[in-house]
């Protein structure tokens, strides 16, 4: 890779619609990268697939620090100004705002975006179930995308299969949690590390 | 508790003697308290027996993430400039070196940061495997505490059911991984919420 185009390389964004972490990140990584001419490429993946993967057990399943996380998330979002009121389910499957992201994304990543940012809103300060396919329609609606045309993109085969590809690939390259950024081949897992992201872009690395 | 009692009261700090994070939080947390008037109080525990109790694989282990875990201890290392040589054999059992603590922590708390301060060093820095007890010895030894005195301590039975009741103590309060702070009764577990220990010790609490 060239100077250039490492310049105008895109970060990498992987999150679950069901991570608070991704959530909170969510919030800040654009404006982080675009202080160093950086744009962000978002890609929601399933954390359920990676965990089967890895091994690893839902947070809130594992004894003792399950506990210390629901009250640490809610602490980190407090700490970062972040509104978050926590799900009365969680986490949840995620399959339907990832399947509604990957159909717009192909053509309007920008809109995509904006969809995103509206179901994370809606799963963590409204609680509205964005599992459920209907639901994740009406947040859709809600946010000016049309309810038949996101039923039928959650629907499309064609946005079924990106999506699990999209997953696959996330997996391929070793994404095992959420928030995850890789900026120039260099992985950050967690929403504490987009300070070392941060110097890291004003770095090049270190 | 009154006001005056809460200012002076000292922020808990527990550890692992083999936890890098909590190395890293060792070059840290005293300056940071000191900022706001507030003493430590260092509590070396078992991280072994802690996972035991909570089910989890030491990181190493994990797939995928202990590869992750194993760049990104390093690398944050550096990002807060502090030496940093990943040990040949990782992790270790820590009973030695915590003994050893705990045998000088009664009498002299001051002295017995110094000597877990030599210890994580000597572990982090020079690769000396301190689960064994005649090499945390030397590394006492080293650091002017003298040989025969260390070894006595480590091997005396009061200094073995202090260091026991210890580990035991942080369990019940539910340490479950290190670094793990504790200021006025809120935890904090990692060394990256450092800046959330600043701000609720700034703030007394958010």
């Amino acid at each position: 890779m060239t100077a250039e185009e490492s310049v105008s390389a895109s970060v990498d964004f992987y999150f679950d619609f069901s991570s608070p972490y991704g959530y909170i990140a969510s919030h800040k990584i654009d404006a982080l990268a675009a202080q160093y001419g950086r744009a962000v490429t978002w890609r929601p993946f399933l954390l359920g697939v990676a965990f089967k993967a890895t091994g690893q057990t839902p947070l809130p399943q594992v004894p003792i620090k399950g506990d210390y996380a629901r009250h640490d998330l809610q602490r980190s979002a407090r700490f970062h100004g972040i509104p978050y009121r926590h799900p009365s389910r969680f986490p949840i499957a995620t399959v339907a705002p990832a399947r509604a992201f990957y159909w717009l994304n192909a053509t309007e990543p920008a809109r995509a975006k904006a969809l995103a940012r509206a179901l994370y809103a809606a799963y963590f300060t409204a609680d509205v179930d964005i599992s459920s396919a209907e639901n994740t329609v009406a947040v859709a609606a809600q946010a000016g995308f049309g309810a038949d045309a996101a039923r039928a993109g959650i629907n499309d085969q064609a946005v079924k299969d990106l999506t699990r590809v999209e997953v696959e690939k996330a997996l391929a390259i070793g994404v095992f949690g959420s928030p995850y950024i890789v900026v120039d081949g260099e992985p950050f897992w967690g929403q504490d590390r987009l300070d070392q992201v941060e110097r890291w872009l004003a770095t090049g690395g270190f």
